[in-house]
């Protein structure tokens, strides 16, 4: 594999990995989560006549979708448009995006025999449209702000792969915890495995930030969340800092309170928070060194703009201004007005600045 | 109203009525969400040919249903067969249980406006089936373990009452927090009315334990949990503990993991837990002066015997024998095995009283 890394243009705004790794910033670096997507009319025509995974292949029509909110909030970072199940693609499984339902993946993985089916891909070869989505955006961005990868975290692609389809209570998965131990700790393994790969090929196609989501977290017991999944969490951590440590890393372990304390201990520089905990909380489980990312509920968007400058002003008086990036504590929401978004971050900006200015004299 | 009570056989066993008072038991009590339901044949088999809400409404059958476990299992509790909805319909909204998908109400509440569409109902003509149903089935048990009556939490019912069905993210009523402050105060408060009624007859009509299922409270953020719903949360316990100082309260606030120290502090007498939370945790929130009821994880009971006697084991034991009901985190699903339930109840029966002998010596 050719490990040389394309020269891009010079980054004109560092803020998003000053604060990762807790070093001085002029002001607070605010992005949102799914901040490309659907609430974004020019999204909606972008995507006009493309499949969502026909999307995800076309660098061109990426690299548009990516820098969309770039050019329309004054926000600090882009995240690369795509979709954590093109890991599952990549081992051989069907992914369908069914619209208005999300993710079918027709022939799940039903019992441990299964597991035969998965291939160990090659990620250059089978994930090198994403790679060169990433450089084709990087190019495209200019160096305006930092582009960030990501993937899903292994227990929460297994969600999808065992369950075949999003679900409330994914209770497939959850039996194999019990019933095929062996079997789930042998399947994520295998993702961990793809995904550091997978996370690695980003960095080197020019992703600046990584964010691992473990959309499905909060769903474990903390004792099988200790047991299943942090271990292999916690490896990728280690490892992408072992080949990348200029690399920024966050995780995002939604509704899984019970492990901030112990990925903060980590090879994590951010904690990414859902908005049901507490700021205070959250930083006294995680401690001073840590970076935390977050987390307004984004349904408060749906308020008028005083209400989010309201909540917003709560937040950031919450977080402080060092080690803090703002941003939702969920994705964007397809019914979400994007001036209420431009509200979320221009009241960002606005009190953190002043927070900035009162703290300094 | 006539408020005389029904005279019925004498209790003979307490235990779940002096765990939740913190009352010395000889052993830990037992019982299990949805113990009454689909995994069981004999459940399925009194179903037939009944609807859903045509099986609420039949004393007959729900008292059978109610009773099938208790002769099946050796719990401490029967809970009555009916669902959190059945208070939407007797507000006049129209709610369907389509089979495999639960239920949808096809004419939600969009806008405030609707809320004039809602009838404060009078809880002995529309919600009477219930009482009956409470009363017949007392007495059919026979003194052998008490009866639990329930509803749903105001913000839970909201929840559906805005969606029109389940949801992985109860967007609508997420957004009517902030979009519509006023119209959920009035709303959280009018269900609160009807959900106090309504639970007062039940006791009325026999029940002798009282559980609030606040299962989507884990979706509302810590601030707006508090200015929201706790308040009206906490009113159902003044108002029932007032009115009928005998009968335990239990909330089940799941996920909302930050409103247990709130909780602790208020007129419920046991706080029913999820499984994403440690019991030690739970303690160290909910303080000693409260009953902690819960919590293995459900799917747990896809394991095999010793796994689950395994995980029976550390939860008792993290727990212990005082304050305690033993229950799982959430409700058993349609695809358990029985006998895994009979495996889940014996281990507690057994491991509890090992720590009580181990505890007197």
């Amino acid at each position: 594999m050719n490990d040389s890394r394309p020269i891009f243009p010079e980054l004109q705004n560092d803020r998003l990995l000053r604060a990762a790794r807790g070093e001085f910033v002029d002001r607070v670096p605010v992005w949102m989560m799914r901040q490309a997507g659907r609430y974004l009319p020019e999204y909606r025509k972008a995507r006009e006549g493309h499949s969502f995974f026909e999307t995800c292949r076309n660098p061109e029509l990426v690299s548009e979708i990516t820098i969309q909110p770039v050019r329309r909030f004054p926000i600090d970072a882009a995240i690369i448009f795509s979709d954590i199940l093109v890991v599952p693609l990549a081992m051989g499984m069907q992914v369908d995006m069914i619209a208005g339902k999300g993710p079918v993946l027709p022939e799940p993985l039903s019992t441990p025999a299964d597991l035969d089916r998965l291939v160990m891909p090659d990620v250059k070869d089978e994930l090198g449209y994403v790679f060169r989505a990433i450089e084709k955006t990087r190019r495209d961005l200019n160096g305006r702000v930092p582009l960030i990868g990501f993937s899903g975290a292994p227990w929460t692609l297994m969600c999808y792969m065992v369950e075949g389809a999003g679900s409330k209570s994914f209770s497939k998965p959850r039996a194999w915890l019990y019933a095929e131990p062996q079997a789930t700790d042998r399947l994520l393994e295998q993702l961990t495995d793809v995904i550091i790969e997978y996370l690695k090929g980003q960095i080197r196609a020019g992703a600046q930030y990584i964010q691992v989501f473990e959309s499905w977290g909060g769903i474990l017991g903390p004792e099988a969340f200790d047991r299943f999944e942090a271990p292999h969490l916690k490896r990728i951590a280690t490892e992408l800092k072992y080949a990348y440590p200029e690399i920024p890393l966050a995780v995002f372990p939604r509704g899984a309170h019970h492990a901030l304390e112990s990925l903060a201990d980590s090879d994590y520089d951010v904690l990414s928070l859902d908005w049901t905990i507490l700021p205070e909380e959250a930083r006294t489980k995680a401690g001073l060194y840590v970076t935390l990312q977050g987390n307004l509920d984004p349904a408060v968007l749906y308020g008028p703009r005083d209400v989010i400058r309201e909540n917003v002003r709560r937040m950031v008086q919450a977080f402080g201004t060092r080690r803090y990036i703002a941003n939702l504590g969920h994705g964007m929401m397809s019914d979400h007005d994007p001036d209420k978004a431009q509200v979320f971050v221009e009241a960002v900006r606005e009190f953190t600045s002043e927070l900035q200015l009162s703290s300094s004299h």
